[in-house]
């Protein structure tokens, strides 16, 4: 049985990521969705939120679990027996950033990285649809339902 | 079972690609191996020579097959029941030209494409092996001795 | 009034190419698509067709007329008072080829070029599309059935 | 008439910034290079100092308007009747990040984006030249002497 | 006799800056490595302790003497006379940045920059080598031990 | 006495060689220019032409050779006690090549390359000079008055 993580901040889920979430699905036997806590970073979401919100839109698909993560991922990898991280790749800046990640975790931990290219409906980072939002425009066919209810109902950023 | 086929030219297999080979042998439980051939291209080895150098260098890997095929990439995926290709990642070039075949081959069939980062020690194409061998350099390192064999005796390119 | 030209090979025009077309057609008074002719190049449709192919593509914008043009770009660009060249941008590696063109045609004439980015949808070469095709792909979501008529008829490629 | 809107930041304008403004005022009918106010931006000038310093340097383009604006830059479009917007592109960094934000600007508004190479001569960003002011370097060939002087009366950055 | 500037961070020094240094001892008669002090960034250690480790891990290297520099680097240029700066390469990214730099550095005192490939093995930013060590990775591959004792006992980052 | 050697196929040389020339000959003792031969491609101008025009346009600069070399680049080096090859950079699609290139160039013979970046007036490429040219455009601030000559009295390209 082949498992795979996807780790992420996902602050929120966008339908970029759910996209690459159903295909990963589909082609591995489990997918665990791993919400990774970086004590440095600033989120809009708390960790329990991100996870929450992940359940919702992966409900329907039975081979996917959500679970959150702090640490070092390929400890977490370890831990927890995956040998492969799967990893979305949208733009040229992406690629260089994810190449040096891929291999360090391989070279700490032997741990592969296979990576998936994003739709090309979702082009759009979370940053942006955030920004977006943020300033009134209608960004309702790039994050779930769900999500937006919860983002109208925050404090930005 | 999760089964994915890795095709190419491997006009011949470098380390490189005998390398991306093992690792995706060791996170998928099948891996056939597919010496692409395309009648406007210009090959130093026949299909033959190719499939037989790969049979060589992977005789060790269990879960490896090595086969030919000609026409559509995704036909063949289709009539071999391969839900997943994968492709090796050098470079932002290999990555512009990658991400659009990959969109292709999800639009036409719904084939789905993973990418694996090359390994730092073997970052260099086959074109750029063979010339440094043609013009007397030792590759030795970069590609295996059966295959090193086979290109002393034959004439370049 | 301002007219721009829309210069390229369009061996043959693909929905990309027309997506251009078209958004240029609604932010400038008149747009002229014109077939360049390079004798170096080998082309899959002489000129005569892709104008062809164009016009019929494009019959219903009234504010867009098909040419063909040979020799260098700004000398046309001069002699028809055209003071803007329209480009469409997809990738890096068209930006780059895209970037130093500009930048000549500036310097030798004083002719302006303005990029538009291509739709996500269009995100494929011509000459991917004729590969696919050629080895019997269906590409009609990429070219006009008119254009899909004329290249079942030819000769690849 | 074709009315484009050039938007930015402009903390402060830079000969770059001037060089797009007097080509786009050439090749359209009119330009209105708007200041743009992000409230989670630090900027070193007010947006009345920015608006000031671009009149004083557009002073001599008879079809060049200055204004600001806050809020998402397609709102602001779609009330004054802007169809295209236009930007500069100087790198490939630039070019990806400007790729999204048009996408984005299309699908939420149908509002087109415009890109202009920037000039060979005044390929820096404003925060160099920003950066190497503060550390003492002579910037005058990089910025109008209007702007050298509110820069030199200012706290950095 | 041909003196060249490598100056940087060093936040601390890496394998890969070493890995230049050296290199560049080979081709230079005389490499003069300056840890740059800039008052507007953050640092992990002071510029003394960042001083202190480069000359641990290069007291072998005869010909290569480590300083402090702060202001416009082109003015300490002209002080000692370094007619060309050295630096390395890793990335697409790093190579626009770097251009720019290169550039301006060029145009404000006619100082030339040479650009040196960073080995393979080392392909890892700084940041990146701390925030691994910080999540209790093992890097000792990386970084020299000496450096190595001093992260231990700092706080991060 | 620093020895460096600057190879390529020069055919013709352009302003923006002559640039990176004349800069290379102030920072090191003694630069050799290489006329590169490889047999498997096509050249406008002969071996003895491509030297003896380099020779014309780098006639008043004493540390300046121009020899021409065929076979593999790091033979020649070590034959001729070369250390150190340099290139000049313009693009990032010449970045990743160029990288490739030095570590295969490193790897084979422990030759250093030292990258130095084309000044931004002559981001053009032979071949874009040549195209032009035939076309019948002004490249006469692109290539020096000789080399101008030569071309009008040969057969392109």
């Amino acid at each position: 049985m082949t498992r795979v993580v996807y780790p992420g901040s996902f602050d929120p889920v966008t339908n970029g990521h759910l996209d690459i979430i159903r295909r990963t699905a589909t082609i591995y036997d489990q997918v665990v969705v791993s919400v990774m806590v970086n004590i440095n970073k600033k989120y809009r979401f708390t960790v329990e939120e991100r996870v929450d919100m992940l359940r919702e839109v992966t409900a329907g698909l039975d081979n996917v679990r959500v679970e959150s993560s702090s640490g070092l991922l390929v400890d977490y990898c370890r831990r927890e027996k995956f040998t492969t991280i799967v990893r979305g790749l949208r733009t040229v800046r992406d690629f260089e950033g994810e190449l040096q990640m891929a291999q360090m975790n391989y070279g700490l931990a032997g741990v592969e990285t296979v990576f998936m290219m994003t739709s090309q409906k979702y082009n759009f980072s979370s940053s942006l649809v955030k920004e977006v939002m943020h300033l009134g425009g209608d960004v309702s066919h790039l994050i779930a339902p769900t999500v937006l209810n919860r983002m109208k109902g925050s404090v930005a950023p």
